[in-house]
Formats: C-alpha cells, sequence, structure tokens
C-alpha cells in the first residue's frame, strides 16, 4: 500500500475514451458493478491471464516482468503452493474448532522460525488487516490502553479500527482520537525524541498507551531499512505500559534478506508480530504470533474464532510457502539479489536520482528535481514509462517521489538486467522528453 | 457462531486427562503453538481428514453426518468447486487493480441475483467480518450518524469495531457506547416499537443512527425465521437518518430455500447486504453489496483497496460455488428438505421439544424441561449424544437451549432419515438416563 501511484480515474471520461476498445469496454462494466471506491492501476490499466515466477502474461500474450508484487513472494503460481491448495481443497476445508494435525504442525514450525524470543503462540487470520485488528485488541486487553503511535505515512489495513490508525489512507483527519503520529525514523529523524513526544501528549490527554506499531521496512513511509532508536522507542513505550507490535506485512517471510523477520534486524522484542501477504503466496492467510502474558490477558475476556482463519487449505498453502522459502534458499537469494540491484541502480549514475536503499528485494529510490526537491511528476512518469516497457513496479513515501521496487522472491539476475535496462531507459528517455 | 456450546476447555486438566492418548497429546501441542484463546468443539474433540456432500470422515475412518457446517454450503470439498480453485490457483492469483474479466462477469452475476432492487454494485472482502466491517464503514460515511441498533444475542463478526456490535461474544458489556440492542424479532416482541425506543435512546444521547443491522435469520439469537415487524423498523430507522443493513452471512446463497436471500422473505429492501461464510465454499471470499448512493459517499472519503479481497482464485470459488447452487438447484433442495426434517421432528411427539422453527436448512428447536423452562443442559447432553453418533449439530439462543440444524445444503433424505434416528435415540437415552 502506497500513496497515490499512477492510477485509472473511472470518474474521468476522457480516460475511459483513450482506452482500446476492449479495455474500455471492460472497464466500464467494472466501474458499473465494482463502484466508484475501486481503483485500477496505471491510466491504461492491465488485464493479467497467468504468471510464473517473477513474469506476467498479459491477454496479448506479452510477458512482463513483476518487480512490484509481494504477495506471490515465491514465484507468481508457484507449482508447489498451488498443488497443495489443490490437493487439501479437493479433501477438506473446515475450521481450527476442530482437532488438524497438520494446523498444529504448521504453527510449531512457524512459531520455531521466532526462536530465542519467547513469542509463543500463533492465532490465524485471514489478512494482514484482521492480524492488526486482532493484534490491536490483544494490546488493549493487555495494557488496560487505548493510545496508539503510529509512524506519520503508515498503512496498516483497512478495517475500521486499523484504518484509524493508518494515516496514509486519509491523512491526518482520519486518524482516531487515541492515535498519536510520529516520523518515520528516517537518517536525521530522532525517533525515541519523536515517540517520548507522542506519548507526553497521550499522557496529557489523559490516554494510557496501548502499542507502539511498526512496520518494519516503513514501506508507506518511503523504505526505511536502517530504522535507527526502534529499540530507545520501545523501551520508552514499555515503561509506559505499552507493547510493541511489528507489522511485519510487507517485511516479513524473508524478504528483507536478514533471516524471516525484519524487526530482527533492529534488534527488537516485540509483543506482538502480525503476518499477512506473502505468507500462503495469495492464498488468504494472516495471524498474529505473539508473547504467552497478552495473549493470555485477551482469553481472560473471551474467544477467538475465525471462520476461515487457519483452515486446512490455508494451513497447506502456508507451509508450502514456508517450505519454498526455504527449499530455494530465498532469504539468502533476496539479500544477493537486492544488494546487487541497489549497486546497479547506483552506478546508473543519475543525478535525479538522490538516495538509493534497501533490504533484500525492498528497494526505495528517491527521485529529485533539478533543485534537489523530491519531484513525484517524475517518479509518476517512470513508473508509466516501465509500464510502456512492460515492467511493473509502484510509488512510496510521504512526498510520493520515492520508486518502490519489491518483486517477488523468485526475481532473478536475468530479471535483474531487464529492469535495469528499462528503468535507464525509461529516464533516458523523459530526460530527453523534457529537454 | 452461537452461545456456548459444548467445548474443550484447555484450561482443564482432567479434560486433557479423560482423552485418548493420540488426541490428547494433540491438544496439547495445539494448546501450547495456538494459545489459550482458541476452543475446540465438545468434550472430547474430533478430527476430520476428508469430506463429501454432508458427510465427514474422521482419522480412524468413521464416517460423520454433518448438520452443522453451513460454510461448505454446496457439499464438502464439492469436485466444482475444488477444480475451479486448482485450476486458477496453478495460473494467476493476483489482486483487484489489474483488470480480469471473470472478476467482472462474476459480480454482474452476483449483482444479477438481486434484480428488482437497485442493488448497484459490490465490493469483495475476505471474511464475513470485514464484510460487516466495511458495509459499517459505509453506513457511517453515507449517513454521518454512529449509531447502531443490533439484536440483543447479535453475532456480526470479530474485528474491533463489529465485535462491538456483537453482544453475543462478550455479553452487554462489550458492546460500544453508540449501539442500541434489541429484542429479536420472535413472536410476542414488537421489534419495530423497540427499535423506536432504540433510536430514542441514540437521540437522547446525542448519537445520529447509522444503520439497523439484522441477520436475516436471527441465528445466533435463537433462529426466528418469522421476524415480524421488520420492514416496519427499517422504515423507522430511515426517517431517523439510518441506513438497513442486511447480514446475510449466515442466510444468504439459498439456505433458506426461499431465492437466494434472506431478507426477500421479509419484504425488506436494504441500503447494503452482506455476504460471506457459503460464498466460496470455503475459499476465503466474502463482500458487500449497495445501494449507488452510500457506496459514493463512501468513496468520496477514499478508496477500497483489499488485498486478498476477491483476488481471481477467491472469484473462481465464488463462481463455481454460485453454478453449483443453480446447477444443482440446491435452493428448492434446501426448501423441501427443510420443510421435511420440521415436519419429521414434529412428529417425534416429545414434550421436551417446545417448538421448531426453520426455514429451508436452518433449524432451532427448542428444548424445555418438565416445567416448560428452556433447558440449556438437555440440549448439551442431546449434542453430546449426537456426537457419539457421530452427527454433528451446535446450539442456539438466548438460553443455549436451541439445537441449531444446518447442514451443507447438500444434505439428502438417506441424510435425514440418519438424523431423525440418532435425534430419536438420543432423547430417548438422555430420557432414561435421567429416569
Amino acid at each position: 500500500m502506497a500513496g497515490p501511484t499512477t492510477y485509472f480515474d473511472p470518474a474521468d471520461a476522457s480516460a475511459l475514451d483513450a482506452l482500446p476498445a476492449r479495455t474500455a469496454d471492460l472497464v466500464r462494466r467494472r466501474v458499473a458493478a465494482l463502484g466508484p471506491a475501486y481503483r485500477l492501476f496505471y491510466r491504461e490499466p492491465v488485464e493479467f491471464v497467468r504468471g510464473s515466477g517473477a513474469h506476467l502474461t498479459d491477454r496479448d500474450g506479452n510477458d512482463w516482468l513483476d518487480a512490484y508484487n509481494n504477495v506471490p513472494s515465491v514465484g507468481h503460481a508457484h507449482p508447489r503452493v498451488a498443488a497443495a491448495i489443490a490437493e487439501q481443497a479437493a479433501r477438506l476445508t473446515t475450521h481450527t474448532r476442530y482437532l488438524d494435525e497438520a494446523t498444529v504442525r504448521y504453527a510449531e514450525d512457524l512459531l520455531g522460525t521466532f526462536q530465542g524470543d519467547d513469542l509463543a503462540h500463533v492465532m490465524f487470520t485471514c489478512t494482514g488487516s484482521e492480524a492488526n485488528d486482532l493484534a490491536l485488541r490483544i494490546a488493549k486487553a493487555a495494557t488496560g490502553g487505548t493510545g496508539v503511535i503510529v509512524t506519520r505515512h503508515a498503512y496498516h489495513g483497512v478495517t475500521t479500527e486499523i484504518a484509524a490508525i493508518s494515516p496514509s489512507l486519509g491523512g491526518e483527519r482520519s486518524i482516531a482520537p487515541w492515535v498519536r503520529l510520529v516520523d518515520a525514523p528516517e537518517p536525521g529523524v530522532d525517533f525515541a525524541a519523536s515517540v517520548h513526544t507522542a506519548l507526553g501528549s497521550l499522557a496529557e490527554a489523559g490516554i494510557r498507551p496501548a502499542a507502539l506499531v511498526v512496520d518494519t521496512i516503513f514501506a508507506s513511509d518511503g523504505v526505511y531499512p536502517d530504522a535507527a532508536g526502534l529499540a530507545e522507542a520501545t523501551a520508552l513505550v514499555r515503561e509506559a505500559g505499552g507493547l510493541l507490535i511489528a507489522d511485519e506485512v510487507q517485511a516479513g517471510f524473508g524478504r528483507l534478506g536478514h533471516g524471516l523477520w525484519g524487526y530482527t534486524r533492529h534488534g527488537l522484542e516485540p509483543d506482538l508480530v502480525t503476518l499477512g501477504k506473502p505468507m500462503g503466496n495469495g492464498y488468504p492467510v494472516a495471524g498474529v504470533v505473539g508473547r504467552a502474558a497478552p495473549i493470555a490477558a485477551f482469553a481472560d475476556r473471551g474467544r477467538y474464532f475465525n471462520t476461515f482463519g487457519g483452515n486446512p487449505v490455508a494451513i497447506a498453502a502456508a507451509q508450502a510457502t514456508l517450505d519454498v522459502v526455504r527449499d530455494e534458499g530465498l532469504v539468502a537469494h533476496s539479500a544477493a539479489q537486492g544488494a546487487a540491484l541497489v549497486e546497479r541502480i547506483t552506478a546508473i549514475g543519475d543525478p535525479r536520482i538522490a538516495d538509493i536503499r534497501g533490504a533484500g528485494l525492498f528497494i526505495g529510490v528517491d527521485l529529485v528535481d533539478a533543485a534537489g526537491a523530491p519531484d513525484e511528476s517524475l517518479t509518476l512518469d517512470v513508473v508509466n514509462a516501465l509500464r510502456e516497457r512492460h515492467v511493473l513496479i509502484a510509488t512510496a513515501g510521504a512526498h510520493n517521489a520515492t520508486l518502490k521496487i519489491r518483486p517477488p522472491l523468485a526475481f532473478d539476475a536475468a530479471d535483474a538486467d531487464r529492469l535495469l535496462d528499462a528503468l535507464a531507459g525509461a529516464l533516458g528517455e523523459i530526460a530527453l522528453r523534457r529537454a
């Protein structure tokens, strides 16, 4: 999730007229059926019909390089995950009120990846939004507090509760009164001091803190992998009675190339960790991993049941995905491919590229104008020029002037060549056009 | 979802000791991994390994009759749905920011089932909880109000917002201050008068109403298919500026044997309709269908995107499920099988059965003691005695003294014979034991 990128605007009649006839017809039908709250990527939307690895095929048979989608993390339609889903869907789909050995085995396997922490339990949901919503319910039950601290452009999900802690959706006016915003820990920001101020503001309002919630790659804030001051900020929040929720929906399952979990890069020990997007390679499965104490406090007040959450097909998809991450060595692969990409983008040496940063295959590239100011227009032009070259990337950040490069982890060296060629070509073409 | 039925209590050490060794071991591992907020059905939990139609097979190869699960509505592991999921998962799983013709086609097909209403759009989520959460966000945006009226034992879901309108989860103390509870429209209740009082109470507190939310079969309240006064209550809510949200997560997709949607039985014209459980026969897919005006009001304030919601595999599962409902004539089948079941349960003529009511294959049976009072203990005994006979049902209602019979719609005449035999046997055995 990011700030506005390059979208088709269904309210713009001339945009519709500019589309090829078949696309215009399908868009028109789609807007009629799904209504005005939906968006399509790109001024000219794309229709894909199949995928493999980091590649997608459109309706006309063209091959596209996907350097954007993080959900199909082990590769589009990965055959092991697809087979696991097919096999279990043909056998049984029930729920967590019956025993299921595979569910227990996966839960133990997943919890084992947090070894060394005292993260004892996992609870299953269907979406990252539900996972963050549940984590916040747990944190509020465990602390008796209601205050939440998030970063200024955070995105954590779309339920009512989580939209109210996601300023990237509707800006500060959409945020609940029990939420305080702090600057993301980019270089130059004293994150601990900001959190200290936020805690003071909550205290002044008579609001006890429940949690500091951080996306451990700060994706929608603009991708900040180095994030200094997190451990110190966490200590302050704990002193005030709050918990640390590490939102690993974006960063988790190996994308950052350093173990499976982004928070380990910052020396954190979260109370609750939320999982989502890549967990089942596209099957709706997500969850909360947490310490025993807050979950016990939550359980004292009531039970939890999620009809589809952690059903046997979800578990089969999640187990196959985790197995593939390990068997194909995707964590080390992500680290190596990501480092090579950062190096090669740096080597382009374009003065419009002000900063390149990343961890594994999550890379942010800041673009600036001649005066060195963030250049949203240039950034959108690059994304569209890459679209013309059949390469998918997106934008991020406070100024929407950061290229977000976040391919499936199946992205390989040949894919990197193609991305680099396309990026250099796009930057060159735009420079010529503007000259 | 219902009140407490017959659960395994993980905090009860003697319950664990009473289990067969293999079950005890798996339960112990499960409690360690999933934590204390989860429950298992039955004092002796069951482990199923495959299913077909209304039948499940446990780990030891025993055949069970499923007269409880409404999610696998067209039958456990229905081959057409499983094949549709397998085929699409092997091809592509993306999301609603790209064009997809099958998504548009399904949306049009689904909206066509609401023909005659002006329900214009559908928005996709993964769970019924997310659907109700989104519907409430839409209603609040459209009305500017925040007040919500629900029935006294309602269950609408588990997000923070929706748990706060679900008294069946935590009783009145768990309900938000902007919620008012009314008695379910059982015989003798003047539902419109109750809603009038609730509106008055909201007005007194300075709270403008956003919506009346009703499960159109009143499942957790105790199954009330006749529900008088709904249309009149809706008119009062509209007069006060609120909307009607018909929660069809339980009642929808033909279960009630009268078209696809429960609200049509009551002559209602809802503003928003929420869908879930049976929509993809177990695949996590759900949604909100609504009038154009409230969705436009919501869209004016922001976009909606749900990462997994309405992805191409979800759509394939939902389309196959809807096709099977029509091709196998499951609406008429549900009506016929349900009517026959009600008649045959009535014919048992047991004085402990105080009332039998239902619509299609959603049936509630009230059990009473010798003095005619709701008998929760008897009801739990019947559920457990049926478990001993390898038949699954559950409980519902304010007193937890209503048997809830709600099988997959694939339930057939032979299944009815088996359920009737088991029910008569259970009632006889319990009478003997208590005599």
